[in-house]
């Protein structure tokens, strides 16, 4: 039982790697259970296709990120301050991407979506999903902050929040495309513009 | 050899419209071909690669949206407002496609940055110098709204550029993902919080 699931797993973050480096079409079933160390023939054991695994994949994923937007959004401070922890984290890790295997990997639920939303609804309904429940988490902490008047009222709403999570996926996109996270430098205060915070207090 | 050239530009369109869709791995030359309306067994009297011709296409299609860059950014209106016309053509862009095939398309460069960015140094080179591009026509317009008054000082930077392309990749993703152009609505007032224009001013 343990190594059946640590074999599905093994396939699932392979995936999600690879996907996130490259995109969906390109990889096949083939690669993917090489870099899983999977043999080819366990695959639909598993899985009853790529797709199916994309999902679980993009599933996975999300958990992990979850974590990370619940832990930076969660806690004490005031809430701009755990909004801008939250931006700071995806510029980290963006950066130990670069450090840890040499290229900025720019984001899976991204990638999936330009690529597949016209072309796969289960992929694309997925993504959706996730990129609701972010914008539903931050919209959550800009109501705090406009409760604590760190943000102008009537900027707490779920279109603030998707500009902000736009934004990221942009500067994202312009890091990838450079190989350089540095790219992300300014990504705080972009987006304390986009709150309109004073530019004195997003320093 | 206007029938020559004839080919060669229906494989380029047929590429930069097929590509915009479902990225470039999806892709196979066969499916380039019929769409172009060419026989296969031509492809490479034209092309000696799928690569070669998405490097074509992303050129013609750039050339095309250029003259939109250029039409938007010139003329005798205050910079502010020629910014304003350059964003709004982009949602237009993007309705247009919508009603036109029922899909909202996205955008080819922003599709195939996240795409092969990290596996095709030649397409991403490409691409690079179209947001190169993008950003210095923006750049300059900034430096106009600096000169007029209409943004702050030092608020005209390749920086601040980036980040308005940012957001309109951004957001275009977003709309790519619910098909829904109406997503766009408030692309313009977004951009002019990025610009540090007075809310006032952006309506």
């Amino acid at each position: 039982m343990g190594r059946t699931s640590t074999a599905r797993d093994r396939l699932i973050d392979a995936a999600g790697t690879l996907m996130g480096d490259r995109g969906y079409a390109a990889l096949g079933v083939a690669e993917i259970c090489a870099r899983a160390d999977v043999r080819k023939g366990s695959f639909y054991h598993f899985f009853e296709s790529k797709q199916a695994l994309t999902v679980e994949a993009v599933e996975a994923q999300w958990q992990r990120r979850r974590a990370t937007w619940l832990d930076c959004l969660g806690g004490d401070l005031p809430a701009v301050r755990r909004i801008e922890r939250l931006v700071r984290a995806q510029v980290d890790s963006q950066r130990a991407d670069k450090r840890d295997i040499g290229a900025v990997q720019g984001c899976l639920f991204g990638n999936l979506a330009l690529e597949l939303s016209n072309s796969d609804e289960v992929v694309r309904a997925r993504v959706a999903e996730v990129f609701d429940a972010q914008i539903a988490l931050l919209t959550a902490a800009l109501r705090d902050a406009e409760a604590e008047g760190s943000i102008p009222p009537g900027a707490a709403t779920p279109a603030t929040a998707r500009s902000v999570v736009a934004q990221i996926e942009g500067m994202v996109l312009f890091a990838k495309l450079a190989n350089d996270p540095d790219v992300l430098d300014n990504l705080w205060p972009q987006t304390a513009l986009l709150l309109r915070i004073d530019g004195a207090e997003s320093g």
